[in-house]
């Protein structure tokens, strides 16, 4: 780390506190894993199965509720997955469908960034290609800059977007992207990232790719069909998927890290020494029933 | 850039010599492009169409000579994609596969990185996690250091690599894998590198994950029959994809990689100002009839 990244990163503690650590009041050894939020957890029905996305309202609140009225108003069920470009999205929903939106807006101002203060950031120490500073903030990959006092949601593979057209606020989560590629992180600051999925993504990246302008299906029977969407907390016990995520503010992530960042295994001859945020395996479990 | 990298460069530059420039001898306009040679050009058929490698002597001679012995030996014919890991790698070939090896060598001494010299390297302007300097080198992204004085093909979508055991010289061509996900450049400079995916990588991408360990399928039956692999020279014309791509030493290309540095379409906001070398389009097309 050079004197400018250290000085970069003293400023950018200093303007958001200190990472937190995870510690249990009890005093017992503090647990690593979090309970992913049933009301911040998207189940997406395919054929294929159930693909499973953890919201992100510490980077887009206001998307993160009008989603979750969208899902509350059926707006998503018999929608259709419409495009699948490789190395690039998949993408569902359709901004021109005249669907139920419910208590829902049609529209809504983008959240492309947020302010660092008040956001825990665990950096990482490695340089990153597209921002000063890169890192987890909520278990979710981040960038912030002390520059702007910004922070934002990392395009990372798996992670979830608001497709929008040319006017910032032209968005509003009718139309949903995943990442199903390398990591195409100039996006970063242009949409608003609303979370990441954390099973099934398999289901949305071996999809055949749409032979159309951009990835889109070029005739609607190619489309895979969305059965329904709902919010975790609004399914009965019996019929959720809980899943627990190792917190990213804890020694076990950061030893997680450090492994990756210079692996010991015995395959490998030259340890990278470094890591990209988008190469951190964010891990997820089923939580075993007590 | 900051005075550290400046000087790295102007290092590099001496170490290497300059980049080439594509001119034409007769004083016309040099063209952009260049035919992918048809000597290092596989053709993998499957039943979902027609996978194009181009290999990559200029950095695995020895491996790109033995894997075309094993394509002369129909080595590939009627062998089967078993692995494909999500957001990793898609994989085909079996080490312990007893086909028939003609000229070929069971086993190569790894050819993870080359001497930096006599390799013109286009470079990118800016910095990278995993490399003191990343650009383009024979038409393929690739990193080199001044440090030791190597250059190495890197791991992005759709690059091909030699799977191995825990041995350095345990692979020769036998296993192959293309990047299907995010790039894990933490392989770089520990596993031979021989080429590249140019057309058909959607059909590696989307293929079902294996369930099993490291996404290997679990049962027989789920594998991926590969009808044959040829070099397109092997063929007659009638039966060739005639490709060409952008020559990565060009003014076009330099043009190409700074739009997409700063996209000035009206959909972005704010250009990344930056971008990495798996980020850069490779742009190949079929060449037309004269």
């Amino acid at each position: 780390m050079n004197t400018q990244r250290t000085l970069l990163l003293s400023a950018l503690v200093a303007l958001s506190g200190h990472a937190s650590i995870a510690a249990a009041a009890d005093g017992a050894a503090p647990s690593p894993w979090r309970t992913i939020d049933p009301n911040n957890t998207l189940y997406m029905e395919l054929t294929g199965g159930r693909v499973i996305i953890e919201l992100a309202p510490q980077f887009a609140p206001n998307h993160v509720a009008n989603i979750k009225a969208l899902v509350r108003a059926k707006y998503f069920d018999q929608q259709r997955i419409n495009r699948v470009q490789d190395n690039f999205v998949t993408q569902w929903g359709d901004s021109n469908f005249a669907g139920p939106l419910g208590e829902a807006k049609a529209s809504l101002p983008g959240e492309f960034t947020r302010s660092a203060v008040g956001l825990p950031f665990d950096p990482l120490p490695d340089p990153d290609t597209y921002a000063p500073q890169t890192g987890f903030a909520a278990g979710f990959p981040a960038a912030r800059e002390s520059a702007t006092g910004q922070a934002w949601a990392v395009h990372c593979y798996g992670m979830v977007g608001v497709g929008r057209g040319n006017e910032s606020d032209s968005g509003s989560g009718t139309e949903l992207y995943a990442v199903n590629g390398q990591a195409p992180r100039q996006l970063d600051r242009n949409i608003t990232i609303v979370g990441r999925v954390v099973q099934g993504m398999d289901l949305l990246a071996s999809l055949p790719r749409g032979k159309g302008s951009m990835g889109f299906y070029e005739n609607p029977s190619q489309h895979v069909v969305i059965k329904t969407v709902r919010i975790a907390a609004d399914l009965p016990e019996s019929e959720r998927t809980p899943l627990e995520a190792m917190r990213t503010d804890t020694p076990e992530f950061a030893k997680n890290i450090e492994s990756r960042r210079n692996r010991q295994d015995e395959w490998y001859k030259v340890p990278a020494g470094k890591i990209d945020v988008c190469n951190v395996p964010l891990p997820v479990r089923r939580i075993r029933a007590k």
